[in-house]
């Protein structure tokens, strides 16, 4: 064990297992999430090559192999609870995504969803069994988040009783999915349903796309990868065009839409009950920018205190660079958004079962607020951490570059998020929909509920009107001025849509002159929502040393917020020049508070070494000689000379 | 060629050939640009297998070959301008880095340098013939940027004549050196100089580590590569481990410091003198940050204008996503910090020789402020452009992500700016102390010279008191708001620091305690150089409708730079309430201005599509049937049934 980090965890101020524990949710999650961390990874059947040292090929071919054997072992171990299964496979694919994701988590459920009672005996048992394998084909070269642009069709032909799927043009092509390109051998497929000569819009198929023995590709389907990305090295991202493709007629998932064999089209009972699914995956986006961001800074964190360099004082030894004020400020903010990032993914995890209760009970008064919020706070999370782990990345100077430290596959696998299930702008402009219209509400006179409560209680003047005495270092004043700054920027939106509208443009292009505006008033909501959650949790906390220094870490989280974001707060009066400047200045105090308790803070995501697979963020603090260790094994070293030496620069000697 | 492309450049509002001319530095010089690149891309021998297919080992195994060619043909058609050949080099393997760098743009250079006239006999020439392959090992595992920390020995042993050197420590290994793993058979080495029993710092010596004939590492030499990282896969960048190696006296580079047989130490005439190569390099990085812009929103323009996405108007058909005013707001600035660079590296690059004419006439009076300003504006040019081309990437959708955008590349070989050749975050503090250096000089009453004259002119009370009329539509204006936000910033951590002091701190500690102030005070100094070198360049521009578009984004530079740095202005009192809800608005404008010429502006920086090599950016709009082209060919199409599937899907039927 490196002494500097050895000295670190006896300057804590805190007791470790304590924060885990609440991470985790109780004492007993802790231990059954350590129970199944040790089942994955001392089993052998679940060892790896370092995926870095591997083609391409190689890793998906790797990938396949475990994900198989999870398959059996989820079985044999009889693990059924989704948390479980969801916590077992990142530790085999530690934060990985692999071949079957889509099977597993969308091909299933949609299935469960969506499927009849005769549906589900006829794919749902045998891909359960993996004789399907299954993935969930939406997106298309063209059309990702406008979903009402999709282009493929699936057209009723009553004669066979069938529907002919087709690839209109080459922005139609099936695009991205996962496990598209080479492991599945069906695919939900959504097509503009067209029968007896309209188009009912976008509805999901069963369609057969390899042979189930041979595997091969059917007739009429043209499927495939599309090649390497950024991320997703393990993934077989894939295409599919499909060239008059014929299904039975019940392959439509017709649990709810139905057309009859004659052709008549039967609607949903119901919109609304699409929107679940896409909630869901959104809410959970929210843990993964707090795990994306818990990873990254256990690494900075570890490898600062470790790390000396340069002086601050001459002749004295090289100080640790967690010692130097930038590097704090680079790191504790990001260590502040970890934590405060993992408490709004726990409360959207609750609330999001909360309103599923819900809806199953036939109330779906709380979908538009959890619509709303889900969106903006994926995409709030995903852009503060997408820039956060860069952060830490580049914290650790050089080695943050080498694949060893895994800060850049961290960033790689997480980057994504930022446009998948909804790209963020798009998000942002969901969320600014619902706080506009929530706006107009309260300005009719209507008591507004849940996160927008705050817009009823506007006045009629500006809210720059009144300015509350701010507390700096209160954080229900700092959670105020969140709420108010809020609404500043919502009004600001609001004014300039009407000062468009006053020019007597269209209600769709003021709407596309506010962008910019929706997007920061949406922003606005969201932060506050974050530094209001987090003071809640706080409440919750009982250890009185645990909720002293996460009470640090809240105030640094909204400090630093206001900081960056000044000009806001100052614009609307929430801030006078002298707070600003104090703001600044109790920042440095905060930092000065943190420095003791930094790596404890980290220790306590409990992120197992073999899970965070960095050289520089080892738990022992023994970086250099692993870093050697691990440079040695690069396919480059697995001979003295590259035959590049023989073939191109020993024959050009003789030229010159 | 898709219309909607045609059509956006037949809306532009100027000559696009003119302003390629004055980005080029003039006719003539595109001219030549432009036949130096049909040289390289029209020729067989430098044809390449798409890397994105390639395994590592294969990516190095085509860079040797390719740059092996690329010597021969320099010779061959008698390129020697240094311009010349850094074009061609760029050409051959389009803007990656590659194994020969570190021996065409260090070994060679630190010979010429630093050797004696025996001594390029010696190395010079056969280094020229690629007899020798050099590479320059500085920096170690445990140091970079702070050389003294720097662990190497080079020890005199006068009974043998020779130096030994050593690797004492782990953390001494040389470790990053771009061709050291596989591909050079010299190094130059800097250790630490031991003779007569005293050390006399950094030196640099020679030191053979492969076999000539047979490439094989020579005794003592554990040499390797130091395995895959984000981006570089080109480049074998490698360790060197040192054991009792033994080279002859005459291998220390001996044209300024020297050691004489008996082991005296003869000091250089001159520390100064190793500056140079330092400050030349950050000045080429500015150029760098503005290439890396313009090839990425190149790519993200073109591409926004031929995709058509969503709906503005129910009905209507979709529009392409540059109406979007949130894309806007995305990309132009970016536009506008493209050009912004690449005038401020134009004149980094002029000054450069400017100041290097000078020190060659012996007057070193330069230095100070060119060591200051390229270590400053290398980082801030760096920390944009890093966080602009990511901008571009997740602008483009979910095909930024993809390989065959060449955004995830872009972003990879880019981002080491940030951390070689000096951290940012320890540029920017060295910018720092210049700048409170000269504003202590200022305030004791000296006159500066150069970019920090202004801060002569601040007067005793504090700049805040003084708020100029401040004209958001007249550059000018905005220059001086720029000037007063960096001396209003200056003077707070000269502020801070005094503070620190007087609660008797010492000078170290204050200096680190306000680290944060500075880092922003050489942040605000940069921004307000770049802004003002914009606006000089626009009076160097004769075409009246180029000044005019280029004004518009010297504007919306300027404004965006405000907006998003608000809380300084206000806190500053440079600019009122009403006045930033103005610049808000205004931005708006600017980017319905820019929409007509986006797509010729980024025309104009003319980036051949080889060049680019980004199916999203293409000149032709043609997308979508090229992004289906390119993916065919990836390697795991090359069967259609992955083995995998064999050996693990289809057994494990049989134990479901």
């Amino acid at each position: 064990m490196n002494p500097d980090i050895v000295k670190e965890r006896q300057n804590a101020t805190f007791n470790v297992e304590k924060l885990t524990n609440i991470l985790d949710g109780s004492t007993e999650k802790t231990r059954r999430r350590r129970e199944i961390e040790s089942m994955v990874l001392n089993d052998p059947d679940f060892q790896e090559q370092d995926p870095n040292f591997l083609s391409r090929s190689e890793r998906y071919d790797q990938a396949v192999r475990k994900s198989a054997q999870m398959i059996l072992k989820l079985r044999e171990f009889g693990i059924s609870d989704p948390d479980e299964i969801y916590y077992y496979k990142n530790c085999v694919h530690p934060d990985r995504p692999e071949p079957l994701d889509l099977h597993l988590g969308m091909f299933l459920p949609t299935l469960l969803n969506q499927a009849t009672p005769e549906q589900m005996d006829r794919f749902f048992t045998p891909a359960w069994n993996l004789q399907i394998i299954g993935t969930y084909a939406q997106t298309e070269m063209g059309h990702g988040t406008h979903l009402r642009g999709l282009e493929t069709t699936a057209t009723f032909d009553p004669a066979t009783q069938e529907f002919v799927l087709n690839s209109p043009t080459i922005s139609s092509i099936k695009w991205w999915p996962g496990g598209l390109g080479k492991t599945s051998n069906h695919a939900i497929v959504l097509a503009q349903l067209h029968t007896q000569g309209n188009c009912h819009g976008l509805h999901a198929f069963i369609v057969p796309i390899r042979d189930m023995d041979t595997h091969v590709p059917l007739p009429g389907i043209v499927v495939g990868d599309i090649g390497p990305k950024f991320g997703f090295s393990e993934v077989d991202n894939g295409f599919l065009k499909l060239e008059n493709v014929r299904i039975p007629l019940d392959n439509m998932l017709m649990k709810y839409a139905k057309v009859e064999p004659d052709g008549t089209y039967v609607k949903p009972p119901s919109a609304k009950l699409t929107y679940g699914t896409m909630v869901f995956i959104r809410s959970m986006i929210v843990g993964q920018s707090a795990l994306a961001l818990a990873k990254s800074c256990t690494i900075a964190i570890r490898y600062s205190a470790v790390r000396h360099q340069s002086e601050l004082k001459p002749g004295e030894p090289e100080p640790q660079i967690l010692n130097f004020q930038t590097q704090q400020h680079k790191l504790f903010p990001v260590l502040a958004t970890a934590y405060a990032f993992t408490f709004v993914g726990q409360y959207m995890k609750q609330t999001y079962n909360r309103i599923s209760g819900d809806i199953h009970a036939g109330d779906y008064s709380g979908l538009p607020e959890l619509h709303a919020l889900s969106a903006g706070l994926k995409a709030f999370t995903t852009w503060a951490a997408n820039g956060a782990i860069e952060v830490c990345r580049m914290s650790c100077g050089g080695h943050g570059y080498s694949r060893s430290s895994a800060l850049p596959d961290i960033y790689v696998e997480f980057t994504p998020t930022c446009t998948y299930e909804g790209e963020n702008t798009v998000m942002m402009l969901q969320t600014a929909r619902y706080l506009l219209k929530s706006y107009s509400q309260a300005r009719g006179g209507q008591q507004l509920q849940g996160s927008v409560s705050y817009l009823s209680r506007l006045q009629p003047q500006p809210v720059s009107a009144g300015v509350p005495p701010l507390n700096i270092q209160d954080l229900a004043s700092l959670v105020q001025v969140y709420q108010l700054r809020a609404a500043n920027l919502v009004e600001l939106a609001a004014t300039s849509i009407q000062q468009e509208l006053q020019l007597r443009r269209s209600q769709e292009d003021a709407w596309n002159s506010s962008a910019i505006d929706l997007v920061r008033a949406s922003d606005a909501h969201c932060h506050y929502v974050v530094v209001k959650l987090f003071a809640d949790k706080l409440r919750q906390v009982e250890d009185p040393a645990v909720t002293s220094v996460l009470s640090t870490l809240a105030l640094l989280y909204s400090l630093h917020g206001i900081a960056s974001n000044s000009g806001d707060f100052l614009k609307a009066g929430l801030l006078s020049v002298p707070q600003a400047l104090q703001v600044s200045a109790h920042i440095k105090e905060l930092l000065i508070q943190l420095r003791p308790n930094a790596v404890a803070l980290v220790d306590a995501f409990d992120l197992n070494d073999k899970r965070l697979n960095s050289v520089l963020g080892r738990y022992d603090g023994n970086v250099y000689e692993h870093l050697f260790e691990w440079a040695r094994h690069s396919p480059l070293n697995a001979s003295e000379v590259h035959e590049s030496f023989h073939k191109y620069l020993k024959p050009l000697r003789s030229k010159l």
